[in-house]
């Protein structure tokens, strides 16, 4: 297989945990007879300090002349006061919307090596393994009219038909793959969007027989998603419920750094990146924890790609290297072993 | 001091912790000299079923001729089917706008004695002693226009500088009577609304220098909430974040069936509820947990009528019980006495 694929490194510690990835992305490339051309471009804080914007046309172009992105994380105070449109995050939202990845998938499982790191009782964190399904561009995030004066604000939540029918039924897909069980998020009790969105479900739902399907209300599953974490297999929700309940699902388990992400959309093409930010107070030091961005490959491999055996290989020998006790700064306990980044990675290819 | 109370019990268990905080009350009054009148009325599933109306005009008549409200909880599976217009929820919400009921405030603290019960770790968990400030009556929950159609649906979060200034003052005078530290929660990197209420925050901190104030994005609070929720004192936010953040916040001591909340406005007057639901699957058994509701009775005396020690002596005297190891059932454990509404209310009175 030949694959082109425009890498995005980012700031912060983006640029570490790429490279991380991207020698692992050719380990298995070797071994699997397979051509990965990698193209670099620039993307957030690096984009607007050399293009003046944080999502340039080149960096477009690269994109869209390839299979898939790989990105590492965007943002440091050095850009914290720019105006609106000159921020790290506005090249992530473009590059989204620009591209139309409307599904962002966040996978969230237990190490059982890593639960030590967990702020939940080992009981309530070890069987953890769900995966949350975010509409990714649309409703509070794009919804137009948006605006601000001195005397008030407003911001407008959207949602045609067709933005909701595609993701609902991208979660009913993956629920299939995977345990059977779909928990759909809204705040019917309050929103038109949210009505609207049951509904979908509902009618969605008769050509998923197979799927266990409920639906349960955003200010309960923030709780729920702590008290009993395990009960869930696939939830899906709107944009702004879903950047909420992905990054309060991502402390579960003890493992934010390991995290991976995928912004896919209707073909094959999407965009990987780890759930973590930029951590510029250690960038630049090798300490950074490439498992999240090492485990966003492997994403990319099986959504974009195909390859399923080649992003199995890749999960197997994360976790191989967590069960032998070596870790990065992020996650050392008493009794394991700290790896500066470039360590940690040798021991995964090594596996 | 006489005062005026409305009791609206509500719904599934709503009428057995009533019935409890009633009780306390009234010894209260008796101890200290104080007259409170109390008079029924109908909110809620009760409310649809005997005017067709979750929030009857006699109902609102006699509220405004009260100086302040103690509700019991609302909804249950039987009106889960009705139109919107037609749902106990929409009883909640007509009257937190008619009143202006603007200021939400849920305080979250660990009881010691139920910290088992937590998911979190006893050490994540025992120092939390935080209080949630949730705008009540604006954004999402209210804004023009909102529509659903069969093709799309819209919802519109509106904030004018005025209800941005109020409960931003609230909360900064709130924590100035705690430990002096302000969290204000917003997404200004994504909303207009946030960029406003951003900077009114700033503004209003210069009249509050010995308050330490930051901001931070309510993805970013859904994270440290769990991981670290001893960090916050006092907490601001919009309604729908506020919706989201106070459940998940609710989860963190163990004890969800014994958090008091208070929805005031400018002057004294207030509605004050547990913060749990109506719970019908265990309502008329006698096993409801009445500490929410008697808390919330607290609450009234301290924010509605300024007594100070009656309130703190309810306090005390619910902590005490709990120390003495009697629960109801749902915090029942091993080693634990477990007593029904009626009997735990009784070991609170002797207190
Ligand atoms: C940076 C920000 C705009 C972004 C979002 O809110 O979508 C981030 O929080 C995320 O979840 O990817
Ligand atoms: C019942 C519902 C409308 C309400 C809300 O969302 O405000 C409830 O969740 C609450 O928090 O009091």
């Amino acid at each position: 297989m030949e694959k082109i694929i425009t890498v995005l490194p980012g700031d912060g510690i983006g640029p570490e945990v790429v490279a991380s990835a991207v020698k692992v992305l050719q380990v298995i490339g070797k071994r699997f007879n397979h051509t990965f051309h990698l193209n670099y471009a620039a993307i957030g804080g690096a984009a607007i300090d050399q293009y003046n914007n944080p999502l340039p046309e080149e960096t477009i172009a690269m994109c869209e002349a390839s299979d898939a992105i790989l990105l590492g994380a965007v943002g440091g105070p050095k850009w914290d006061n720019n105006p609106p449109a000159l921020r790290p995050e506005k090249g992530l939202l473009k590059i989204r919307k620009h591209f139309d990845l409307f599904a962002n998938l966040r996978p969230v499982k237990a190490f059982p090596s890593l639960l030590a790191s967990s702020p939940l009782k080992r009981e309530v964190a070890e069987n953890v393994d769900l995966m949350i399904v975010r509409e990714l561009t649309g409703g509070l995030y794009f919804g137009e009219p948006r605006k601000k004066t001195d005397a008030g604000a407003i911001d407008t939540c959207v949602y045609s038909r067709e933005e909701i029918e595609r993701i609902v039924e991208n979660a009913f897909e993956l629920a299939r793959l995977r345990r059977g069980k779909l928990c759909s998020v809204d705040k019917a009790n309050v929103l038109d969007t949210s009505r609207l969105w049951r509904e979908i479900v509902e009618e969605k739902k008769k050509q998923y027989p197979d799927v266990e399907t409920e639906h349960n209300l955003v200010d309960s599953v923030a709780m729920k998603l702590i008290t009993n974490p395990g009960h869930y297999d696939v939830i899906v929700t709107e944009n702004l419920f879903g950047d909420i309940l992905s990054d309060e699902a991502s402390v579960i388990t003890g493992s934010l750094g390991v995290l991976p992400s995928a912004s896919i959309r209707g073909d094959n093409f999407g965009l990987y990146e780890p759930v973590h930010g930029s951590a510029p107070e250690i960038a630049g030091q090798g300490v950074a924890n490439p498992a999240a961005t090492i485990l966003s490959v492997a994403m990319m491999l099986q959504y974009s790609f195909g390859l399923k055996e080649e992003a199995a290989e890749i999960e197997r020998a994360v976790a191989a290297v967590f069960e032998d006790g070596y870790y990065t700064a992020d996650l050392a306990q008493e009794h394991t072993r700290t790896l500066t980044t470039v360590e940690w990675t040798e021991k995964v290819l090594n596996e």
